[in-house]
């Protein structure tokens, strides 16, 4: 099969790899209908993060169950799936309060990579969940973004317990900050702030429910908020960046009692704990347990009432993911999918 | 009247000060029935924060309303009434979402130090709440108490999410940590496992309804309070001490979508945002705002249910203040009140 390796920061190739088999009794194999390129595949693609052999890449995917192993029971051949990037039992004490990307049991969801042909999951039963039938062509990249960037958003604004009566503030344009707009649209925000200062992005943001842009950033990001919050803050901030500037200002944004739920990976961030104390905030993140939220997420694309999948702004056939890296690297895509 | 006063590290005097009288039209001058040493009062005994002139101390009061401004209405002269270490006006956002502590109109509660015969409360409405008749003598610890370490212990289980069916860890001995055991205990936790290696502390702790004593620190402490959850962690953790090591104990040792409330003041901490990330962990506290608690901690305390006033465990006249910093700083005393 083609299947997606990185061999080095920059070097993505589309070679030919072995098609993966059932290797435990709970996991299943799947045809990937589609998959797509993560904001965080750039830290190794960056050279951030390091790459010290040739890596499989990928680990967002929907598609149909090819075979599945002798311990799987609620999950059959011919079904489409949507699946997450860590896998997880979702019996276990953890996944039953919610949290299965902190699973007894967690381990990568596409053991062999995603941006494939054919991928692996591990713990199918508890990984994977079908659409009620084959979907029509034009759901399949609102599905691929529940796999894992609507989850995200999804799950950063329930950590910020964004609802009712609140306003909210979204820390970054790309595809999670974007889809957490979305997801505090949903959960019934009054008033959601989306800081950006790109046209296309900010344009994306109002569709899916920003009532207000900030173009600033840092400090001067922060004393906009405050303008526009009566000195307070915002009741509740999505951060979905992971740097130290970008935690600082959604920490900063909130108010006293507020909440921040925080999804960007936080490379080399470092909290002032006296900063943190007097600030007042209540700060929630970590790997979203799209898990949870999966359900929920496909009854609401299934009844076509949300679109995630228009943060996908370029669709390349797997064979052209270098150019789709290429493409995210240099912001000329919000987040780019992949047909095999 | 007389009134301690710090003039350099380790310097503690008991001298002639000026009485306090109005300053503000919303200010209440109140006669102190008794007042104690916090632990953060030990930061500029030991020189570990500045103290740059001579400063009066103390936060912590209860007493007898001696005299109020003109816009004070709901206090009387008279009323026996308990305060907070920050003033609030109690009408604010920020003080209806229960963040007193971050009014906007925050300032000291005790202006003029309340180790002293009398003192000065801004705010007077928002800040003091009266009991509902003078209290008998045997009362007063316990309402004292709640004047600071009761009100902080309770915001930090209130903020761990402390309920039934969890099991709670306390990180901390101090009055701050044992009075978040005995408000675990009267949050209905399931079990309460107390970090202690003290031995009258741990006493104190189990009376007030810790289940099960932790001695060990730092990692072979996280490592014995997974061995009593099934290797998954406490589902909240009060931290009350507000060191490095005291706030790590305090993530680690909590389970992922666990909670961690933090009353300790994070003194120097930073906390390293990936592990943060991974630990899935709810993160929340500051500046205990003990208004929000003092008219429920009040009627607990009048119908006897709860005995907080145990954490004095030393009782000294205002003018040997100095033993009482020493018996504390010596670790002699768990919390010394003094008797103007």
């Amino acid at each position: 099969m083609r299947g997606v390796v990185l061999h080095a920061p920059g070097d993505v190739r589309v070679e030919e790899r072995e098609r993966p088999a059932i290797v435990q009794p709970t996991d299943a194999v799947i045809r990937l209908a589609a998959t797509c390129v993560c904001g965080s595949d750039l830290w190794p693609y960056r050279g951030i993060a390091s790459v010290d052999r040739p890596t499989p890449m990928g680990h967002e995917y929907v598609g149909i169950v090819e075979e599945i192993g002798d311990q799987v029971s609620m999950i059959r051949p011919g079904q489409f799936v949507v699946g997450s990037f860590f896998a997880s039992d979702n019996t276990c004490e953890i996944c039953r309060a919610g949290y299965q990307t902190s699973c007894v049991q967690r381990q990568p969801g596409a053991a062999t990579g995603a941006q494939a042909e054919y991928t692996r999951v591990p713990l199918a039963d508890g990984t994977l969940v079908a659409t009620p039938e084959l979907p029509p062509d034009d759901l399949i990249p609102d599905l691929l973004a529940a796999s894992d960037v609507l989850g995200t958003g999804w799950f950063a604004a329930v950590a910020a317990e964004v609802g009712p009566g609140k306003t909210v503030v979204v820390v970054g344009d790309g595809a999670v900050g974007l889809l957490g707009v979305l997801a505090a649209s949903r959960l019934g925000a009054d008033r959601i702030i989306a800081m950006s200062r790109h046209e296309t992005r900010q344009k994306l943001a109002l569709e899916f429910g920003a009532t207000d842009l900030v173009t600033e950033r840092g400090d001067d990001g922060v004393a906009r908020i405050k303008d526009l919050t009566g000195g307070l803050g915002a009741h509740s901030v999505i951060e979905a960046v992971g740097t130290q500037e970008s935690m600082m200002q959604a920490i900063r944004a909130s108010r006293p009692g507020g909440h921040v739920g925080y999804v960007g990976v936080a490379h080399g961030v470092e909290l002032p704990g006296q900063e943190l104390f007097y600030s007042h905030v209540h700060l929630h993140g970590g790997p979203a347990p799209v898990r949870r939220f999966l359900p929920e997420l496909i009854d609401l694309i299934w009844h076509r009432e949300i679109d995630p999948g228009r943060v996908f702004d370029l669709t390349l056939p797997l064979d052209e993911a270098a150019e789709g890296y290429r493409a995210m690297d240099e912001r000329r895509a919000i987040k780019v999918l992949l047909r095999p």
